[in-house]
């Protein structure tokens, strides 16, 4: 259990101090914060409550659309946000800064993922000098229009691999990746770059493009597989719990954290 | 627009006369039909329609399902199945039957691909035979687990490279590989294995992961780029519009035709 991390989004329901506590009653020893929970408390209020109740970071969520368009089409300057979310991330005593690059804009996917290797370019000396990686995490296809130009962990690392690993790196997230036919040879070649490992399920079938996650066990995703193929890269950093679920953010925070520890229990570890 | 094919699905109101008649009186000269609307009327009746309206069929859809079960987890013997389409795809004057191989059983990926390469392994000799090419589809990583675990171009390539270019091939369909980086590449090394190219484009936002297409011009795919791609690859032969939309279905099919031809001149041809 000592490598789980509770990804926030999935207790949805409950504030950064909540989940914090939530956290250290049960035992699980990392989370990994979104930064509008950040947010509402602020970064100082936020770093004392983890030293606190000793709950570390491993990730926070998430800098990124470099593209200029938000998921809902408003324009965003991500470059100044990720610079942001890089400082929030060294605040917050992480070393890793998951990174959705963001959708198409003008339907010029081309002209989309040439903005996102610039803004990795500018990006990369500042995370460099703040001692935080940048993790490029490739989303699913069918994300590509709204949230990411990024849609292949081999895509991801070809990127990455024009900075120094100290600076950029890839996060595999298995509901994104788990069918792709390359997974287990990307993973090998993302060896000394992978910064995270995210687990969950894909609700089959699959109706939703953006809640159709589901817990460890619940789907067809091979998770004691997956995380060998991490582990054989040399991976051995926290594993975070990250579902994105209508029905389980109807649920109370400690409910869906039970369920969480016990999926993960079973199926990951 | 000689090139134009109208696939049945696209016109989903229409009885299979229907759809011929209509082709015919458009000057849309090819057509894919569907099985199911086949079966309404006989092959053989089919066949006649076809004749005398001197329309002819680009592609059969559809065989597959070789994993043994439906997208709605019912059994079905696939290879059985396709050895009939094979039959009614060379009655109908067409040497090309698409195929769809079929989601996950028993939540294993790997065995459930490997029934895919054995049921090709099968079907290849008896295609041969009767003057049919099977034309492997990839289809779109979010319908991976319920319809098909072959979900990129590369990875049907591989398959088909196992067999004569005159037993299978590849059909390379926009709506399921216009977001992989890969897919320039995978169609100029499919040269010479493209059966057929299908044209669509995709919503934005993208809510349902089976309706959610449009028609050319409507959404975010290169057109133009993907078939200049397949023609240096030196695919000449007819483009099928097919489009899976609720709001299309319900419209009748003289009024839909009339919007892919018109969508096709402007984005496609």
């Amino acid at each position: 259990m000592e490598r789980l991390s509770l990804n926030q989004i999935t207790t949805k329901r409950w504030s950064l101090a909540e989940a914090i506590e939530g956290c250290a009653a049960s035992g699980v020893g990392w989370i990994a914060p979104w930064r509008d929970k950040v947010a509402e408390i602020g970064v100082e209020q936020a770093a004392k409550l983890l030293k606190q109740h000793g709950v570390r970071v491993s990730s926070l969520c998430r800098g990124g659309f470099f593209t200029g368009v938000t998921p809902d089409g408003s324009p965003v300057d991500g470059v100044a946000d990720t610079r942001e979310a890089i400082d929030e991330a060294a605040a917050l005593g992480t070393d890793v800064l998951v990174l959705v690059v963001g959708g198409i804009a003008n339907n010029d996917l081309a002209g989309s993922r040439q903005r996102v290797a610039d803004a990795l370019g500018e990006l990369a000396p500042y995370a460099l000098e703040r001692g935080v990686r940048l993790g490029l995490e490739p989303l699913h296809p069918m994300q590509c229009a709204e949230r990411s130009v990024l849609s292949t962990l081999d895509q991801a690392l070809t990127l990455a691999e024009e900075h120094p690993a100290e600076a950029v790196g890839v996060v595999v997230d298995e509901f994104h990746v788990w069918w792709d036919p390359r997974v287990e040879e990307s993973i090998a070649k993302a060896a000394g770059r992978i910064l995270g490992f995210h687990v969950c399920d894909q609700l089959v079938p699959l109706t939703d493009t953006f809640l159709g996650r589901a817990l460890p066990g619940d789907g067809p995703i091979d998770h004691r597989g997956l995380r060998a193929c991490v582990e054989a890269a040399g991976y051995q950093g926290p594993i975070e719990v990250e579902i994105f679920n209508a029905e389980l953010w109807a649920q109370p925070g400690d409910q869906v954290l039970r369920q969480v520890i016990d999926s993960y229990a079973e199926h990951v570890d």
